[in-house]
């Protein structure tokens, strides 16, 4: 058995209430270790002394080099006291708590020893938003997705909406009717919340550069716009999140340029990072996003500029009623102020979904105080491995997966965003060199993972384009994809995801003679996807309740079978 | 190499800023495992792609089963991209990063799979209060300390200052306007802060059951000699240090008393946990400290309670200048409530040091935004270990602290209340059976341990004492122990305490020789502290500056000595 491999912490991923009374404890072993089995010896705090209770633990998931036991602890009382006992390939058990191993249990040592979960204040319980838990995402970039059947303005229009190659200074025309009439089409697709790129005014066609935080872009329309998209859409029971860029402004915001015209005298110097009298472009002598002149960093430590963000915040969920927001750059700004916007925000609309963008590990982000979820780039990691470079086989992709879902806390992982693409990565069908059945085990298995799936606008007519700005182009509404048995089959697959148990279905990850498989199991029914990428067919025993390139006996290579057991969910 | 002990993550206490741009990074392994080198190749976030930098890496702490090899980045820039290289026995390198271990290099995946070091948001880097850094804590139990010379109700006194057993319904008349006379004495000792248990409005001698959070109890004085005993501490340089009840009231608090009494009607209904219509004692219907009925838990999630409890907060900042507050079974209160109140805190007092009661790892409750400190009974558990319990020797101590060390970041480890003993322990002389050698040895590890020492009152004149209530003694005043050698030895550490080595300088704890050794460094001078607790002389070679039982050839069994090297600082 490999001590130095075990791994456990109270109040931490490895140890968290999910109710007044329940628990979940992890504990982290070497894979495949010489372990008998992995006890959890327990009971309510102030009872542990007196009596202690017993729960076995299980492997729930397994990476490359690690085995995580789980199990829940519920005795009906908050507050739990707790070690475990390992017991090793000899037969020896050991006692793992806070000091390490022990090869006795010593009871009278618990309180010093012992690990704990503490009472579970109802606001540190990090539970799925209940108004977003689910809910298949679909990412608006506005410039390019649907231009307002009665649009007034259309002078600043210099690319066609079909032919043109995009850059971030050419605009087709799209805006905030254009989305609002494609609702329609929105709902029917299965799609439960949009999330659109920035709408604030700006000279970008990405207007992540911001001039304006309290306005809506002309070109795009106004705030009545907003608001009346936002009530269309909720008349749909469809969700609005907006972008908010708040790690840097534009040059061209008046808070900055008055930085440049007063130097130091500003009244916004400390608003942002400027190091000498005033802002020098060329030199660079201001902090900035990615060294963009473009972009300056504002400081997210000025309490005025906290306040003044968290305004933004609170607007407009006040005034236009949208359901949350995406925070672009997120993991460069404080932790200290997105603690303060988000019970800010939380204040005016309680159930609000903060999204942070963060392309790594993002625990210091997320829990009850600053995040609920993040934009799971890991996801896409993994299927970029798997589908695009080859470099994981099923085994390799189903232990990153395993691994990614370890990072978090349960309630977490049931509300992360998780996606394949976005306007800030390739097409990932474009990655894939065009191959339907490849955008297709990905979508599957997008719509098997826990928490929230999301859909790049035009994924599901096969769009393609590399990097930025060839991932913008303009919605092909004259698709003959629409039409198409691919696009057919990605709606099965999104209708499926409405099903309660692929909501909120208990999740295993793993492979199994070749098939990377998703297994979801709620109330007595179990959903299983199994996917096969191995490069040959692959024998399959069982009926399929859904086929994709696969029959009752076979699933061909790039294809894959949901089957299904138990009871409807 | 076993890679399953290896261990590292981004913005935890792996990988940290200590400045605008000097980060932190360590990196866990197995101890004495067949590594060659650790390596971190890193570069600023943007200029990783183009260039990597190597830094390489040194085992600074290790404890019973881990290395921790450590390093600080510093490009003078602020966020930096690393990666680990890791050299095994065979000389092969593995590249260790977020996706797991590698054998190849990808530079042009960093972004996807590089740790990082974010931007150093001032706000989030966590940093030693300056205020409070190197002080020497003196807890005091005012009930039983020093009564006034000029007391006016003595009515209530019941107990013998000098000869009465104490428990905690027994007064000795101890009192603020005490605390305030002696403190020329404290001061002379070398104290530079007092922490005082609770002062509030209480039927108890302890005061832990408070009904009324706004009101200095009578027995000891009114809010006037509050301010008066803060004022006159002031003047010597020594912080006051108030103890806050938060967890639960006392059952006769009014605030309970209207719920016993109007049951859900109260308006302060909300304010406890009540199962049932009215709180019943008998049934214990409510969620109480330790199923103690007179101890009532508050809800610190209603926002109302958060509101009162941050505004008595608040309260003795502003109309007394209290320095800091040690909080009570502070592990119990949610972690949403700690925020607000640091927040609040700080708004009225910005260098405010907030101390958490929590006797297990407490990782989730300290950095910037929660508490500073927390009353590091680990220290006693080593203690305890080596010197009453003989379960530890001298390597296992070492190993315990360093991993103790380990949990925290640096900054934090700078601001830990150390202790060996407190109201809610034995005496520490009582358990090592009177020993005052073993006394002074536990005494010089606190004086050399970082953070902030903690001395219980009395312990400096070995009083003596069980479990509560006799650890709660009044002070003895006309006690010999002043006059004594042990005393003065005391005093002679405590004096080395004021040096700025032992304040601020950077750690090392080894055992050597079958000496247990912590070694301070700072601005080239080194203070290393060998103390003997083998049961056998230990031949010593060298010059020491300070010795104990122990002489420049050997340290005797339970002495230590103290050698210094490099210039004074």
């Amino acid at each position: 058995m490999e001590k130095s491999a075990i791994l456990h912490q109270s109040d931490s991923k490895f140890s968290f209430p999910v109710s007044a009374t329940k628990a979940v404890v992890r504990l982290r072993t070497k894979r495949n270790d010489d372990i008998k089995s992995v006890t959890v010896i327990w009971n309510t705090s102030h009872k542990f002394w007196k009596k202690q209770l017993r729960l076995p633990l299980e492997v729930k998931f397994s990476d490359e080099l690690f085995d995580w036991y789980v199990g829940e602890l519920d005795n009906g009382a908050p507050g739990y006291s707790y070690l475990f006992e390992i017991v090793d390939g000899n037969g020896t058990p050991w006692y793992y708590n806070e000091s390490g191993f022990d090869t006795v249990l010593r009871v009278e040592h618990a309180f010093e020893d012992n690990f704990t979960v503490v009472f579970p204040n109802e606001r540190d319980i990090v539970t799925p938003n209940k108004q977003f838990e689910g809910r298949v995402f679909y990412q608006i970039f506005p410039e390019r997705f649907a231009r307002s059947s009665d649009k007034s303005d259309t002078s600043y229009i210099n690319m066609d909406w079909n032919t043109d190659e995009p850059n971030n200074l050419r605009f087709a025309g799209g805006d905030l009717g254009g989305i609002r009439e494609k609702l329609p089409y929105i709902k029917e697709l299965g799609i439960g919340a949009v999330y659109m790129t920035p709408i604030h005014q700006s000279v970008s066609a990405h207007k992540y550069d911001i001039d304006d935080y309290f306005s809506v872009d002309k070109m795009f329309g106004n705030i009545d716009d907003l608001k009346a998209l936002v009530k269309a859409a909720h008349e749909l029971d469809i969700k609005i999140v907006m972008d908010l860029v708040f790690n840097h402004s534009s040059y061209y915001n008046p808070l900055f340029q008055d930085v440049v015209k007063h130097g130091c005298k500003s009244k916004y110097y400390d608003w942002y990072f400027v190091y000498g009298d005033k802002p020098n472009k060329t030199k660079l002598n201001y902090n900035t996003f990615a060294d963009v002149w473009m972009m300056p960093k504002l400081n997210t430590n000025n309490p005025e500029v906290q306040d003044y963000l968290c305004s933004v915040g609170e607007y407009y969920l006040r005034e236009c009623d949208v359901d949350g927001y995406r925070l672009d750059v997120a993991f460069d700004v404080s932790h200290d102020f997105w603690r303060q916007f988000k019970r800010r925000c939380r204040a005016v609309k309680e159930d609000v979904f903060v999204i942070g963008e963060d392309w790594q590990n993002s625990e210091s982000f997320l829990g009850n105080d600053q995040w609920d979820s993040v934009m799971n780039y890991a996801f896409k990691y993994a299927c970029d491995r798997f589908f695009v470079e080859n470099r994981y086989n099923a085994k390799q992709f189903c232990d990153y997966l395993n691994g990614a879902l370890m990072r978090y806390k349960d309630g977490t992982n049931r509300m992360m965003l998780n996606l394949v693409d976005s306007h800030d990565t390739p097409r990932f069908f474009e990655q894939v060199g065009h191959n339907k059945s490849l955008e297709l085990l990905t979508m599957a298995l997008l719509m098997f993972y826990p928490g929230n799936p999301m859909i790049y606008y035009g994924d599901e007519i096969f769009m393609d384009g590399k990097m930025d700005p060839y991932n913008r182009k303009a919605m092909r509404w004259d698709s003959k994809e629409f039409f198409g048995f691919e696009h057919r089959v990605l709606r099965d697959l999104i209708a499926m995801r409405q099903r309660d148990v692929l909501k909120r279905g208990d999740v295993r990850i793993y492979e199994k003679e070749g098939l990377a498989c998703i297994e979801r199991s709620f109330e007595g029914t179990t959903l299983t996807l199994a996917v096969n990428h191995s490069g040959k067919d692959i024998r399959f025993d069982g009926k399929a309740v859904y086929c994709y390139n696969a029959d009752d006996g076979t699933v061909h290579n790039d294809g894959f079978v949901v089957r299904e057991s138990g009871a409807k969910a």
